[in-house]
């Protein structure tokens, strides 16, 4: 029984090359299971498509993780696969930052490999398709099986490209956070995790005063009307502002990184 | 051999919880097939959610069946799943009609259980993503073998939701229907089945008049040249209308449950 | 083992017709495995679903592919499966000229069948979705085992509809060549395979031509700066145009089939 795999890109329904690679892993490893995580991530957008692989693999069993976001593709960056220290995960997909946050979820990387030159790889590897050449062949080899250290050049992790990320902060009882992330309803996903709130001064089903718009924080939707602005805390225990039956990010006119000030009121 | 799951949401593709519902139900039942019947259905359209599980699940395997078209979560709604007297499917979702439909399709309904507190779920329950928390897990785990009963709390069948449907009528050789429901190329699905017409004025290869239009009755897009309106049966026995190669929404200007006056000309 | 399936059409994934299909598949033969290439190609766009097909087939293990884009369903067109003369492929879909260019590829028909009656079909057969009704349940059933002569009735390769495709052409040193397709980027995909420019005046790092703009004759896209037009080959070895992080079908204006005129600089 192969491990599992699971499957994250942007590279969208549209055209063929979810398919192609899912046809590719398939003819590697004919009985392995693979669950699209998703491939409507905004095109080139690494940084998001790292927080959603970060919050979605720990519902996920322990298998291997494919995840292409890769505007570099066919330029220098290199392309890895690496074992988390917890769980044995094993996550593959461009050296650009997309695997580093998940890889920190699982207490870090205890093991990574430069797969650029993998004996799995199909060749001749084309310029612009990894995803089909290297990272689902590396992927599908090691779901049936191959060990690691047979996918290609041992690295050092410290090498690894980390993620910049904007840094939320208190001061004198307000919240200074970032729109990090938005989905397709308009909700924004900020860079706070609803517990860091313990002990300020934002009590539930009270309201509060976001970059001066007036709102409730609550813990769904239906607390308030349709409509009406909240704060809440989203599935995945970060703090998030949405209008229920309406975008949030519309109603604040936000771009991702902005700045959000938020005040009990 | 677990038993065959179809899922059927108005999530979207673009985000990430379709996969990480796949996800839950392949950590708990590895072996489990899962049949996404759509994940594009408008957001919160309970009706024509419901309206499309009906249709659909006659071509699939008896299984377990979920559906997440939710637009009370996290409030007071129930959560359920329900046998169905006919074929034993059970079925999984919200309590708001989204199932009812699909429940008389085969029978009604032969037990129901409230599976909000379910030993199955996902612990802490989140407020805003019960397709990950209650129903992929309570899905996953009666695929793979659990009983109905051991899921939940047992419920009142009379006390499930159904759906208030507009009711179409024939008068003096017209009918009156209504556009129930619409798919991406503009075709209107109508309240009438095609057998309901029988013995009425309306004759194959004639022309129809719709709301002042002209049009043709008959049996495929091909009868008629591009741009004609067409009264046809459409694949689920149900009468519909369309325009070859064009849009019969746009034509007609209708929304949904717009009445329809229809008669022979 | 059922024989591995693959499926595309131009269905889009916001209907259930793709969900329904699957699930007739998956009821005839539940070990199946179905790869979905895509179902977001233009609808009846049956050219561009035809080199789709081609230039992913062989990155899928052989199988039974199952390919759906019909404008003509419920008129004359035949419903057909083949066999193709290298390695053993399957063919199912409309006798349009979608299955043809693929066929070609692995060195034409050994033989093919007129399943439009088929014993497998699903009865009765509806006018508009002969997906569900005949090539689903005839692929399910080919994978499963089934003799291909047993699927319907014997016809002539000879009789099979092919597809016309422009032609593109070299004359003194300037490159005629046709948009044949193009992604959800804008990369535009030409009639010239990689290959037919060697011994031309092209050379790789130089400038060319395009329709009078600018460009490079390129690797990848990281070989020119953001805004900047390429030629280069694409994943399946084509020659093809794109901008980096830009849209090549934009920058030029060009439509499907329309001539580009292409030479060094």
């Amino acid at each position: 029984m192969p491990r599992p795999i699971t499957f994250l890109s942007d590279y969208g329904l549209a055209d063929d090359f979810v398919g192609v690679c899912h046809a590719v892993m398939l003819r590697i490893a004919p009985d392995a299971r693979i669950v699209d995580l998703t491939h409507g991530l905004d095109r080139h957008d690494v940084r998001t498509a790292a927080m959603v692989l970060r919050r979605a693999l720990p519902f996920s069993a322990p298998g291997v993780h494919l995840a292409v976001v890769d505007p570099g593709v066919g330029a220098t960056r290199r392309a890895i696969a690496l074992r988390t220290t917890e769980e044995d995960r094993i996550l593959v997909g461009p050296d650009n930052g997309l695997l580093s946050l998940a890889a920190q979820r699982f207490g870090g990387i205890a093991e990574v490999i430069d797969v650029g030159r993998s004996p799995h790889r199909l060749e001749p590897v084309s310029a612009t398709f990894h995803g089909r050449d290297i990272f689902a062949p590396v992927t599908a080899h090691l779901a049936a099986g191959a060990e690691l250290a047979d996918a290609g050049d041992p690295i050092d992790a410290d090498e690894i490209v980390r993620l910049d990320m904007p840094l939320a902060f208190q001061d004198e009882g307000e919240l200074y956070a970032h729109a990090v992330g938005f989905d397709r309803f308009g909700n924004i996903m900020l860079d706070v995790e609803h517990a860091e709130l313990t002990g300020s001064g934002f009590r539930l089903g009270h309201g509060v005063d976001v970059n001066g718009r007036a709102g409730m924080y609550a813990t769904t939707f239906a607390d308030v009307a349709a409509g009406e602005l909240i704060l809440y805390e989203d599935a995945y225990k970060t703090l998030a502002l949405a209008v229920n039956r309406g975008s949030a990010r519309e109603l604040l006119g936000v771009e991702r990184d902005d700045e959000l000030r938020i005040r009990p009121r």
